[in-house]
């Protein structure tokens, strides 16, 4: 009998074969858990647990390269941290067993790092993952990760960590689905990177047992266990249509009656740009600079910003790109700037974003000088907003501060509920807007960006989220101030019509997602984005929003979603 | 020359004497301080140093009796703590001197407290200030605390602690003025129960030395460095002005023009009752429960909590008592509430208030049932309210779970921004709505309400949480709810106006502040009112709201405000 689970789908497209889970539960050694009696071999015995496990993160970052190597280094440190190692032979020298020893010693750390602002604390499961193996090596029972197979598979877990995807065969996996997880989770990035269709949050995913049959289509969230044939034909037909469609619309985004929407790319480098523009993209609507700063003792040389900032710029010649100046703060602590006393009870309710730069107004005015110059002698047409925005006078400063250091162009992020509900005030000073709906909803349901628990409160489509978006883009239409959106929102095919109904200009996302919002909004008139924005506006949940929107927007049906 | 510094008032009146500084600044022993050899005797000299922390502030608490004893006992506990000595002696042992290690150790234990979630967190403060006083004796310095003095004073800090304040004479201290804190900082709660002018948030306020003369006034904000006699002449006649109006108001709420505002308490268990009574409270719209629950292995009876709520709904025949079910989780954890996995990154966004309820319905039930039976052959009127309640589906499930208990009047906390725009779905489910301004305020504006330097952020004028409030108020009027507030902002009396004028329908605040805001609502028409609010959400800044609502209320200038 099929049975259907729903989650949300991250990343489009139709994986169906044999599950694969990946097991890691690693058996915690018990309280009290002692050795037999020789301290030393005891302590010998998990430093070498301990450096195995390094040797093993380090040599799977060798062969996977690229950015999982920095993660898996970084695990492979924290196995041989110093500090790490005496605690444990102290703890061994106290009695506990080796295995007992590292789980303490580790509890001890994760609690460490869970307190040092957002930004680390998301470095806690990488950490988990190293204890797992260093203590699976000490039991003797299986290191966690991904089991060989010969064929190909979907991989179900509860959530998957850099070390568990770094040495996946793209080729032997046909989707990903997780229990836990939502749009900005490891899994979610990683099968957007890879094309492969994806389905996080996923409640019951636990209970789908090693080489059933699943179907998974990672654009509408549905997660079919052992399906009839013809279902199967029915997915796998509407996603070849949605291919097909998505690959024969090109050119600028606009709607079925010519209504021009931008499309734009959220990119984090130079390194973005070639997937950007494969995907078509018209420019960049979101350019975080954070990875320039982060871990680095000081700021990058004014040459180093300049050389990154142009060779985005040069990328779009005729295009716009939007450069978000450094989101610092508690969150994404840089170690050059002064952080604030004492820990921050609630990081993302801090001193981040503008708030911190207020702080640092040399490290801000060394960037806009940067941007301007980077600027100088290139096509493209360069913006740069402020991140975290509260008020007027936050804008108003900003504003200055890129003026002053020779950029005219600045706006502000809308990611704040008082600064979208006050954007009629704002367009005073900003040149234009850009909402953030992941800081947004995050913060208009007092949700938690990384608590699963509370994924339905972490949904764009729910209607206080909508209200916020349609005050915002009203404002800019009374101003005549360009809207955009450049958070996670703007990437959903049906959501990017009815943002576009809402009074948003123009929408920026990840490179992959372009191609079905372009073939979306080209199957939908101006008119009936309207309709579908008012619909949504005036449902009383998250769901009911959904349903009507989509049922106002028959182009998206036609693209089988 | 007069010299003004303007501050956050949080208790009206008016002080007027020389300053008498809080030293503090206990200097930290460098790092590598070490002994002279006899580790031995270093580490008794620590213990000791400790111990005799903890008598003091044993003794300290037995002095001052109350809530202070707690704080104080407390405090003398983390003292005394036995892995808080054991790891001073093994510091010592390492070659630390006595006050090193009690420094080193107590960072330790600080940052466990501050992963703790907010509620440990807010305790910081307390640890801090038992480190500084058992480092001073380590290091033969003074003792921080209040000084002695035989005039009576303006006591101005950084910030209070507890042990600060717990022997203060109120008979010699004339004011507070703190560069720190909030209108839920200790020096405010501890001012308003005192009756004594306090100004917070008050930059420049390290800047007065000892011995200046000084006037506060608590009600505007206003701190003037060497006043002229007129000038204090002045702002007396004011304030007698203000107590004698204050005073010849008696009576239920009402505008000048009849128009009726229910004038009620914020209480938080029934001694809290006479000063409610005594000022004239008509009714309880927030009796916050966590008091019973806090502290203890296992929830409180059925028959413990029926005689706590049974004494507060016998205090008012006729009158409506509202409580709001327990408002646990990660920002005030409960020992027998299972918490969720890991720490919470940002515990003020995450699983709390009746997100943590929905995970243990039993302990709602339980609570319910007992105030059921407490409402049974009382005269007053029983409502339950959920805190933290987020959307439709929320709503539905409390007001069920209460119907389930047999309490009929139910309804919910506006403190989440999507829940305050979309009053008009929640009010199918809700028989009436409660505005918390504090949360509501944090979250409007992503503003953590214990940083200090985002002070500007967490002002209920902020024009965005105006129109939360006015959203929320036009939700309620056209569905036929009543809509109190019961936030800080309750109590401002100049607020208190604008608020009826969007709509607001009762008020309930701490209970000092009820005669203030009788007078000047009492002083006000139900027109005037509502030309303050549209003048208020007009503006594009709190500063400017705040300026604009005051030109329309005449009746608040006359009383001085």
């Amino acid at each position: 009998m099929a049975r259907t689970l729903t989650g949300v789908g991250v990343s489009p497209g139709v994986g169906h074969g044999p599950v694969l889970r990946l097991h890691r539960s690693v058996p915690e050694p018990p309280e009290g858990h002692q050795h037999s009696g020789d301290a030393d071999a005891e302590s010998r015995r998990a430093l070498r647990a301990l450096e195995e496990t390094a040797r093993d993160l380090d040599d799977r970052g060798e062969r996977a390269g690229g950015h999982a190597r920095e993660v898996l280094t970084a695990q492979a440190l924290m196995a041989r941290d110093p500090t790490l190692g005496d605690d444990v032979r102290r703890r061994v020298g106290e009695g506990a067993s080796a295995a007992r020893a590292v789980s303490e010693a580790m509890a001890v750390y994760r609690g460490m790092l869970a307190t040092a602002g957002e930004y680390m604390a998301a470095r806690v499961a990488d950490l988990d993952d190293v204890r797992d193996r260093a203590v699976a090596r000490l039991l003797g029972v299986t290191v966690p990760g991904v089991p060989e197979s010969t064929n190909p598979f979907v991989l179900v877990a509860n959530d998957l960590a850099p070390a568990d995807t770094a040495l996946l065969d793209p080729d032997m996996v046909l989707g990903f689905v997780t229990r836990e997880g939502g749009p900005t989770s490891h899994t979610a990035i990683l099968a957007r990177a890879l094309g492969l269709p994806a389905v996080v949050a996923c409640p019951g995913a636990e209970t789908i047992p090693d080489g059933a049959s699943l179907l998974v289509d990672g654009a509408t969230g549905e997660v079919v266990r052992d399906p009839r044939p013809p279902a199967v034909a029915r997915v796998r037909a509407r996603t070849r249509e949605r291919d097909s469609v998505a690959a024969e619309t090109t050119g600028p985004g606009r709607t079925a009656d010519g209504h021009p929407v931008p499309l734009l790319a959220n990119i984090g480098g130079p390194d973005d740009l070639p997937s950007a523009l494969r995907n078509g993209a018209e420019g960049v609507g979101l350019y975080r600079t954070e990875l320039l700063f982060l871990d680095r003792a000081d700021s990058p040389s004014h040459d180093e910003q300049v050389a990154a900032y142009r060779a985005v710029l040069e990328a779009f010649p005729g295009g716009t790109v939007t450069v978000r100046t450094l989101d610092a703060g508690a969150d994404k602590p840089l170690e050059f700037l002064s952080r604030p006393q004492g820990a921050e009870p609630n990081p993302a309710l801090g001193l981040r974003g503008l708030r911190m730069l207020r702080h640092a107004p040399g490290t801000l005015a060394a960037q806009l000088r940067a941007l301007a110059e980077a600027a100088r002698g290139t096509e493209a047409e360069l913006g740069v907003m402020a991140p975290m925005v509260t008020d007027v006078a936050d804008t108003e400063w900003f504003v200055a501060a890129a003026a002053e250091a020779g950029v005219s162009h600045a706006g502000v992020m809308l990611e704040v509920p008082a600064a979208a509900l006050r954007a009629r005030h704002l367009a005073e000073a900003a040149e234009f807007f850009s909402i953030g709906t992941n800081d947004l909803t995050q913060y208009a349901c007092a949700a938690d960006r990384e608590i699963s628990a509370l994924g339905a409160f972490q949904d764009p489509w729910q209607p206080g989220v909508l209200d916020l978006v349609a005050t915002a883009a009203r404002a800019a239409t009374a101003t005549g101030r360009p809207c955009g959106v450049c958070g996670e929102a703007a990437g959903d095919p049906m959501l990017s019509c009815v943002l576009v109904g809402l009074g948003v200009t123009s929408l920026s996302m990840g490179a992959f997602a372009l191609p079905l919002v372009r073939a979306a909004l080209a199957r939908t008139t101006h008119d009936q984005c309207r309709e579908a924005a008012a619909a949504a506006l005036d449902a009383r949940d998250a769901r009911a929003a959904k349903h009507a929107a989509r049922e106002r927007l028959p182009g998206i049906a036609s693209l089988g979603l």
